[in-house]
């Protein structure tokens, strides 16, 4: 058996979100139909680094899968896009060893939000950027942004229905990029829970527009509760950019 | 009554053109719908420069309507998006008097056509560009497009399924403008036939990959029959960029 690894780009728009489930087309489903239609009717399970939820984006997502078949490695991508819907791009394979996983070998990953702030709603960028047609002061949100850098108990910035039990995470950075109406955020960590950027980006967002103040940022991580952080930005301003390995 | 003119941005990804037809969302049928509840029930007929097939984009269509409500001028455009779906957006809205007619006043029309040439498929720009992964030889593209312009008979560059008797047409100008992989094509000209813009763009990528000689140009004109020119390039790749008016 061969495992492969690669980096698959796609627009989040029409999907129901990553991860396989009953109704609803999705990402992993599209990978693993492209796999049998390849391997002849035979199962083949993909492995990806994390799930991402209906309208989010990514450019840099990975998976893995293992199969038995003899194709070289620079006619992987050529094959499997021939086979994938065009929302769907396998950008690079790389032959691992069996060591790696997809999910459980990820070191750190790195996500961007992008919000434009113009009055004017641009239809092109409806489903690939937030709309938020205010001005926002950004020296006061990247003052915000310092406060969620480092090692935190992130309870009060993910979903309430986040299963896991430890909610510690370290953000390593947040980077602001700025030209003429658009706002990109860059988050980097160790690791994101459930709906963790789009809840940090809300917050952040709500005290760009002076909703909230950024000293406010150290009181709502100690209270641990979902209810004192700002709103879930929307999906389709969320990308998965990139996934770190070792 | 007043009379207004709107500049009409959309993404004609998820529409089937820009006329009003039994089935399918259109353009024009949505812009009516909007004017009708504005309108408090009222029917308001809204008159384009022109059609758009479906999956054609607009950055710049231009329409008018006529209404006897006293809105600001500033206020239309606001009053309007709050009531149209995320993917038009009107960008701009005047006060023009009784003479001024969407498409009888139209004096010339900007198409673009974009196209993206890198071997991978990217899933940002499916909907949005014509992936034609070929190397293309834009000098002799661009000699190739120097026979369209002027004034011909454009009948071997428009459906076969065209209505207008007249296919005299005159084109102003063809540019081209190439960054990295992208390649953007611009006819401006006083008005162009049904799929005419995606005839000659089909035609020049022929000539582009060397199916084609520029040299072919002249006696394809001449020869008066759809037949003999290239294949219709798909939609997708098409953007009403300006209508212009005296």
């Amino acid at each position: 058996m061969f495992r492969y690894k690669c980096v698959v780009a796609y627009d989040g728009s029409n999907f129901s979100g990553y991860q396989v489930q009953p109704n609803g087309r999705t990402v992993q489903g599209e990978l693993e139909a492209a796999l049998k239609k390849i391997h002849k009717g035979e199962e083949v399970k993909v492995v990806g680094s994390g799930r991402t939820d209906a309208g989010v984006h990514a450019t840099g997502q990975v998976i893995h899968f293992d199969t038995p078949l003899h194709i070289p490695l620079n006619r992987w991508p050529i094959v499997l896009n021939s086979m994938l819907p065009n929302d769907i791009s396998i950008k690079q394979t790389e032959l691992v060893d069996a060591n790696f996983h997809a999910r459980f070998s990820v070191v750190k990953k790195e996500y961007r939000y992008k919000v434009y702030t113009s009055p004017y709603r641009d239809p092109f960028k409806h489903v690939y950027a937030y709309h938020y047609p205010y001005p926002l002061n950004l020296d006061e949100m990247e003052k915000a942004s310092k406060h969620f850098i480092g090692t935190h108990d992130f309870t009060s910035f993910c979903s309430a229905k986040t299963e896991v039990a430890d909610k510690v995470r370290t953000i390593e950075d947040i980077r602001f990029v700025k030209s003429n109406e658009e706002l990109e955020v860059q988050f980097i960590g160790n690791g994101f829970l459930y709906n963790m950027v789009r809840i940090l980006m809300g917050t952040l967002l709500e005290v760009g527009i002076g909703k909230r103040k950024s000293e406010e940022i150290p009181s709502i991580l100690e209270q641990r509760n979902r209810i004192n952080a700002g709103k879930t930005a929307p999906a389709e301003g969320l990308y998965l950019w990139k996934v770190y390995y070792d």
